[in-house]
């Protein structure tokens, strides 16, 4: 029996993202790599991170509506790079609050978008409690949606996949990484799309040199075969939900 | 880049059990199915479960070497319904000890067969203390192999997936399914291969159960797409080191 | 010291539940066992599951008011013919949201019950929220209903017990079996129960053979004079507080 | 079905105790319980302590043999005192060396009392190393001991349940209460026991004062109708296997 | 460098207390230590702990309002006896309810007193809900505090260390002391403010006595050069984030 | 009451290292730090990693001995550099076996050095089983030294705090940074002594990296009046035991 994936060309992804810019760093790679094999990827960023990941901007003084249009610019543009939709629900940082209401909104664009993967930020991080409210909303809303009595426009949904993305602070955050994706062929892309992202220059270098760490784990966990090339790009990943396959690999 | 698994003719799994049988129950049809693929399949058996599983045969009066030679006939006759080779280390079980020794014994077992995929029990058991035994060995000596330094004949391995299969009871054994293995296609040798375990006729039923339940919940974790026929058969696996990729799914 | 329980007619138990049905699958033989004994249960339902476990009646374009009295009527059934009273919140499912109010109206019928053993879900579930929100609900009513100062009629409430029922996917939501509960004698009762719930005939099987299973569990870790009979039945159930006891056994 | 425990005259209690003095701080209570129902409780001690736990004698210059002959004696009083019959197994202490023959030698303990219950050491101790090795020696020898292949005189064993008793500082070593034990009507009983403990006096009042807090929780966690005296003493266990009930209470 | 510390006269510590009443049991030694060094100590009580944590005051028949007052008054006395500032923000107990506008409130608190240090309730206690509740709104207000964008006067914070303060039942609240500080020098005036709190008498003496049991363990942890005097008093903490200091010691 | 460290020119600290050369990439800041400061370092060494962590000089047809000679004059250029003393044990790699022997050799170092910190491995390690047998005997023989009855020459030691230190995968190591060591001012120390490694230049800017990495998390849970240069190095530890202090901060 095959293991029954859609045709690439209709697969899709749905990456859900508490703050405009957290996909560019922390999914990036996977969003470039699925959008390369000719599939739909749509990003739902649920607010701009105008409190909390815009300090430069606060500090020159900007409105607060000057810093949401600056951002939401700016993740049109990274998006594109990756060759990503996008869509802001503009629901508010610092803190993002888990609603009902919002949780609604998610359900929609999961029966909207119909993913066949789902990617996230994990459920705990002790520095930002916006990641796990966005989480939380993004896995409630993928179980709402699978429900025919759910009161919302659309089919059911199956039951996709779903890997959390790396946290800043791994260690602090629960975070083992349980899938190491290979992104050294769209590498340059990533890194074209963090850099649609002046205000935080010095995370390029450092989600560059994360990429490269993680590539030499994979490296080390990879089989023996593996013809591997000198300089291997990699993003880590959790699976809150067990890996379906048809072959052990 | 391909994630370069060797050819499919050429692949070759490892299968660590601590005592005839287990192989059977929990990884028949992982087994099964890398052997319908044309793959190499190695079964090395610490032990004939000579004392610890063998209640039947000593309260019929059979002495120790008899029952050895019972335990080691069925499982030779299961491990060909399955398409697998089988060596026996006859290490004596219950308890079944974790010596230098036999750890050694195992890296020269994988320098031999050079693995590209791993199986074997999970590192908890309040049941059976035999099980975390063979589990601690086969992963220390899969470390051991991959040292340049390490006197055993061979080349030196690469790192090749760890799989643990489930034990038979799970939630006392920290065994959360992080894979479930799709074994519909072979699930008729699977139960072939049960049948040749003749003393334990009641555990027949119960891991074909078990594969049906294990099979409900592959489907009700695939993704919106699978064309899945009406009984699914599935195995659960954990994984001690993260799965490498180049696709998230 | 007697470890004085209530006289067996006057004791009181409390199962509180997402949906209806839940307590059927899951409590069931609890439940007929303490009503066997004289005893009192009450179940409170906190909605009729009406959205996200009735999958089918939406497909035969079913409304809403009519699923749910369908629910209900079913649930009523059950709960007679296990012995027990049922009250419905009707607080709505899919999601069933932990609010302040509903809370209290816990506390309401903790205090008007006087439970000397509490029943409901455990704390986590990644593949149905109401579950856990349920349960968090019910620990939560239940320490308000011990504090004099809380403002509802009553007398304040001792420290009952409370033991979390097993969920579907067990290793899934961090439930280790801590309680077997021998229901061998009430196992037909339970069945008729279940048959009460004809949407979900294949749960009367499933239910049963888990059933089956944990009886297995309960011989294989009971006491060296227990004298068992051929086939056993069991529930599992976990203890969030200590057990509080006159002798180790 | 009765919970088919044996009758309280031939019910049998196996303590494994790493040093001398151990059983008496931490089980005295459940110990002089079972006796005082007529029941016969056996404690092993792996084991006089005599490098660890007798510091004292040490500083005034004892030798090794002296201080073995009076931590000796001074167990074989307070085990006279609570009613149980001990053993001495004299493997050394600091470290205490789990061995496959110091197992061995449990299993026939094992076979010979034929308990219906075992008390030990929790599995994990960052302050004494002796008390692990002797709770992974008491709980391996106990599932060889249900093998019949198992070369020991005596016929195989059921499967008892096991208490660790708790360690002096739960926090560290993963210590939950998951049973407090009413000890209030033996209370005088332990405390003689304890008295026969002369090096170490002061804990002769720490170990009085934590019955009390125990008790405290006990009370605090007891149901509403339990008529409990002024003063409850308690002693606090864990489970590592789920308790078999007929009941939930 | 100097692990640059403020001058002493110029440190703040902002203790979150769900109750009036709980800095002083179990945060009084902390409160008196930096105040003794001429520290600034401000404690935010949320609520006045008068519907949970006043049984006796109900059963005397007295009011709402009356008890809020005199609990008020005796939390007074013991912030002075301690040399603390002390603020109420009445709002309300039993349950103590997580909101965005009380996490507002503390943002302010914590911009005002710009603290060095916070000491708060632990994240869980299965037999008080209002401690996490208490500890979440501590640890999401000190993150708002910290951002620019986030609207409240004062300047943003910087990241000053929490410590969470022992709950009554530690291990059923997960809670591990990491941090054992001695309060031997000001135990007396810890002494004093709890018998500002005549309405629990039974705890003056059992919070001496956990002192003295947390000070045997800080001198069973302490290395070898410590000068310590017969009797030691200490508090138990841990701490959710990193420590950051110039010397492992 | 002064938290009575021994003066700094008296202080010891002791490091257990399993290989020649993990005491360098992993604790050279903390040993530099120490050292800088007067105090006494001493470096036991386990092994030399000959057969583990050579793979070069292997590679290169090198010669057991030679590698051994090499590593061990490597290591001896490190500590010196770093400013402290080198002992090896010489007990082989790969595997590295826990034994009795090895353990009351380490006995014997503590005793000797009397140390007032202990720097290690952490207890787990899926990639390297060296290092948690390493660590297994220093917690091990840390608590046999503080025993009067243990036989070896010298004084019993108090009880010294340990550290653990970073592992080269520490999400997969359960490793949690709870100790942020600031080693800015010895940085240029720990390079040097990097560079007497020469077979792993790789490593130099790989630890180069991290200590900058785990610089900026040192600076983000630092207090808000630390006065930070530009650029701030740090390692991270864990503490198997509680800190005692006489001041929260």
């Amino acid at each position: 029996m095959t293991h029954g994936k859609a045709p690439t060309a209709t697969r899709s992804t749905l990456v859900i993202s508490a703050h405009a810019g957290d996909f560019v760093w922390r999914a990036g790679g996977a969003i470039a790599l699925a959008a390369s094999r000719g599939e739909k990827v749509t990003i739902v960023c649920l607010s701009y991170g105008e409190r909390g990941e815009s300090a430069a901007a606060w500090r020159e003084g900007k409105s607060l509506e000057e810093i949401k249009r600056i951002r939401r610019g700016e993740a049109e543009q990274a998006a594109t790079a990756l060759g990503a939709d996008i869509r802001f629900l503009d629901a508010g940082d610092y803190p993002l609050l888990a609603t009902p209401e919002l949780t609604d909104q998610l359900v929609h664009h999961y029966r909207d978008t119909r993913p066949d993967v789902v990617l996230t930020h994990p459920l705990a991080d002790p520095y930002n409690g916006d990641h796990p409210a966005a989480a939380r909303m993004a896995l409630d809303a993928r179980v709402l949606a699978q429900a025919i009595g759910y009161p919302a426009p659309g089919d059911v949904l199956g039951a996709p996949p779903v890997f959390f993305f790396e946290p800043h602070q791994p260690e602090m955050c629960d975070f083992t990484p349980q899938v190491l994706l290979d992104i050294t062929d769209v590498f340059a892309t990533k890194r074209t799309a963090m850099e649609c992202l002046p205000a935080q220059t010095h995370l390029w270098d450092y989600y560059t040199g994360l990429a490269g760490r993680r590539g030499v784990q994979l490296a080390r966990n990879a089989g023996p075969n593996l013809g591997l090339p000198r300089t291997v790009y990699a993003e880590a990943y959790m699976r809150p939900y067990p890996q379906v396959t048809g072959e052990l690999a």
